[in-house]
């Protein structure tokens, strides 16, 4: 029913995560449309996108692919005393744009989660030991999802630390109520951690 | 911050209409760590998608390059004294899914809008008008969508039609309630049309 190439591509788009049929169709239609220079600007961009990023050895966060070690590293502007511990390298992405961060990242390429096969060796774990003598680190901040592989994986290193003896500041993100949230829609758990969490002013 | 090429990819998806900078980050990461095959899959969908496409010079559909016509027209089990008016080529694919027109399409290539500076003359009216006798219409369907330009399209179709003095018969796509949707949600507009078009049982 379709021109194949049509087809082609809304098959191609269809395999984006979250991308259902109609939004295939769409964005297809859009790539059709538009002019070669943005369709080849796409293309392009697609296909160059392994060769041009790699993974920190130090943080394991994604960096260009010219570097050594990720500028959010090897900037001496940043406390290498602080950690982060994040699970994916957009988390990384998402507290920079805070602005208020000057420590330093690891992402660990995952949480614990028994059902999909992932357990503390499919992660960064060891590398993050090792950075925490290397670099004499004073806190960790356990930055992970609010999921139960989050926090899992948050007790897991909790444990592992205390059980190895290492004598660290390890926090966690603050949860509570977002902003622009009413009280009467937060749910329970979320209202229960704002409570637990309730700050002197 | 983030790596030239992830940035370039994150800024090409965000093209897409109604993407935005977090689907873009989502879809760019998936496409870092995606098997090459799938990667040049998207990368050569995206690039060979306007020489595998072309417009049907009879009905304005969209047809592989390959071919001379579209086979919703070529095909001799198509009625082409029934003609089906509508927008975009994308709208033909909805129709056909029901399963249940046997006619022929002729599509527009949008709505007239005055503010977008489109008028009938930027549509394929002209064509329309020519297919009308060439192929002794009997019937069009005014398939146009519920917008105002849509409503200004088909309403200038249809005083088109009658002052030409061609003698044909002019229906439009049922207006009223869609499946799923509770009476008490319907807005009034809906109710009214659905009203209007009630049918006896």
């Amino acid at each position: 029913m379709l021109p194949k190439a049509l087809q082609e591509l809304i098959e191609a788009l269809g395999t984006l995560p979250g991308v259902g049929p109609r939004s295939a169709e769409r964005y297809a239609y859009y790539l059709l449309k538009t002019s070669d220079h943005n369709r080849m600007r796409l293309s392009e961009a697609v296909s160059d996108i392994a060769q041009g990023v790699k993974q920190c050895p130090m943080t394991y966060a994604l960096i260009d692919a010219s570097e050594d070690v990720s500028p959010l590293y090897s900037d001496p502007e940043r406390n290498k005393h602080i950690v982060a511990v994040v699970e994916e390298p957009l988390d990384v992405i998402a507290l920079e744009k805070t602005g208020l961060f000057r420590g330093t990242y690891h992402v660990l390429g995952g949480a614990i989660s028994p059902i999909d096969g992932i357990g503390p060796d499919q992660l960064h774990i060891p590398e993050l030991i090792e950075r925490l003598q290397r670099d004499s680190v004073e806190e960790i901040i356990l930055a992970m999802n609010s999921s139960v592989e989050g926090e899992s994986t948050a007790l897991y290193l909790q444990k592992f630390i205390d059980e190895a003896d290492i004598t660290i500041k390890i926090t966690r993100l603050a949860r509570g109520i977002p902003v622009g949230v009413d009280l009467e829609y937060a749910d329970q758990i979320t209202l229960s951690h704002a409570l637990e969490g309730r700050q002197a002013i």
